[in-house]
């Protein structure tokens, strides 16, 4: 193996947006895999928001990303060579590959994906993560029924997209907050919501009201801060409120602002449950299939923004939080004379 | 009926803390109680923190009190006359007398009470609403097992010594926060609480980790801003926070403080719900039965802070917010000449 490995390791940690002296661009030799592991020449990686609280110190959910570490990330890829007994060479698998170009992963970590059923990218966004939390978060938490009104933000989002859609199957009605026209029209008329909120250029939280006549029964959050405070202004009685980001305070200089119109789920006997996909980890074969069904029924549209060169990766990852992308994040590596797939 | 009625008026909206010039002393004859109404002879008045919001206006779980009219209160007394088949002279009563010395209610809309079962503070104290919200705030939505943190802030007050005391008695671990060495003595040796954090004195944040070594399975709030954020900071996985008041917040002159460590609920997967105790008022039969045998068997103790004259109504309130009260205040009118029971 005399190809080159290169890689976006952690060079220091952020105090807000990353800066690009955070990262430094290392290349070094294409690893070998170990027993049970698997070298995965990556082919695509994903931009989460998740990724931003990886970046700090400490422990959350998950520990952070070591100084000196490649970049934690998701991502997608062509197995070339392995010491596990169910993968083989040329199969397509999913998981933490960090990013860089090749990578070597425990097989059991890794997971088989059918490139034919749908791309890659898809396999990283609807059917990854993205729609796992989708999933888990709306059914598991938000519960929904029919009629019942169905609020998300970061709509054009890789996850929001998602809710909107899931809502829309359980004969909910499905309102999403999107930064921009464009967006705003991309989920009315690509996705099936039934309205959208253009938080650029309308007041959320007056306009909430007009859009949600009954009041929100459900609103999944992906973006805290003032949008989180609007949507509590306006729930009902019995409303479900799930915490599943709070993309608007990642990067934030100061303190976390809470929200101040919490006392409303004292009047309306409302809740707020926060969640992290991998709380569903031993289910996520039951939400995969049910998702897979649906997409290969078309009944799920899955959009996806892709970027180009590992290069890219810096620039890629801050449109997240400038809201430049619609729909899942991803980054194609291009592997110099070869099929990407 | 030749008595005078006298009563405390709502004359302003306070801005902050109710001053003296919000209130206005009136005087007028004892009504005539009519079609279904009974007269009530009120002997003791109910000061709790929810006072604070139907100054307001605006409708919140319930409407603000006019500008004019006596001042809302719950309360207890003794009927002296009944047009009400299942109320008669002589009967105690609970229920919204407001802040005067006779009121007129609906029969319908007051609890009969035996005084001779337990004093008239305690039926509108532990017996009352506050110990309903205490039952139905802590056992419905804490759902407290054996073994667990339960945490409650505003520990000594009414609500709050009921919650630690229900928490033990349903195997948990109850740990109490509250103003003064006087209130966390009272709670661990009057009210049998497993541990105290004195707020005057002690760094919450730091004495929570300490007291409350595995972290809290349950923190029911009654206080809000500093408090609520340093129990957000030390939530178990699957943690339920019960938003049951804010009393910290209610005569904040600028916006409320909303929790900034609320995503601590998201990598916990834990929940935070609001209530008000009215959600459980087709069930307080429930409640009050299984309380009262509690009581009768000696084990809750039930601990009331009482004032004298319908004239110290204002200042007596303000105690609420100064947090000087120890257990349930109430104020005991004197009606001259009368064995006010």
């Amino acid at each position: 193996m005399d190809r080159t490995n290169h890689q976006f390791r952690l060079a220091a940690r952020p105090s807000g947006l990353p800066e690009d002296s955070d990262w430094s661009y290392a290349e070094g030799p294409v690893p070998e895999p170990g027993d049970g592991e698997v070298l995965v020449q990556v082919l695509y990686i994903s931009l989460d928001p998740a990724m931003r609280g990886w970046m700090n110190e400490g422990r959350s959910y998950i520990a952070g990303v070591g100084i000196g570490d490649v970049m934690r990330a998701l991502g997608a890829g062509r197995v070339l060579a392995s010491n596990h007994p169910s993968l083989a060479a040329g199969d397509h698998v999913t998981g933490l590959v960090g990013v860089q170009e090749y990578a070597v992963a425990k097989g059991d970590a890794l997971l088989k994906v059918d490139a034919g059923m749908a791309p890659l990218p898809v396999h990283i966004g609807t059917l990854g993560m993205p729609g796992m939390t989708a999933y888990f978060g709306l059914l598991e938490i938000g519960k929904p029924a029919a009629g019942e009104t169905v609020v998300v933000s970061g709509a054009a989002g890789a996850v929001g997209g998602v809710v909107g859609q899931i809502a829309k199957l359980k004969g909910a009605r499905a309102v999403g907050i999107a930064g921009g026209q464009e967006k705003c029209r991309h989920i009315v008329e690509d996705l099936g919501f039934d309205a959208a909120i253009d938080y650029k250029a309308e007041d959320v939280a007056s306009v909430l009201r007009e859009r949600c006549p009954a009041g929100i029964d459900i609103y999944f959050d992906n973006v805290g801060g003032e949008i989180l405070d609007a949507a509590l202004a306006n729930l009902t009685r019995m409303a479900r409120v799930i915490i599943c980001g709070a993309i608007s305070q990642y990067n934030a200089l100061q303190a976390v602002r809470g929200p101040s119109n919490y006392l409303s789920l004292l009047v309306n006997h409302a809740s707020m449950t926060g969640f992290v996909v991998s709380d569903y980890g031993d289910r996520y074969a039951e939400g995969a299939r049910e998702m897979a069904e649906w997409y290969a029924a078309g009944k799920l549209v899955s959009r996806e923004d892709v970027a180009e060169g590992l290069e890219n990766f810096p620039a890629t990852l801050l449109r997240l939080f400038s809201g430049e992308n619609t729909g899942k994040l991803v980054l194609k590596l291009n592997h110099q004379g070869e099929n990407n797939a």
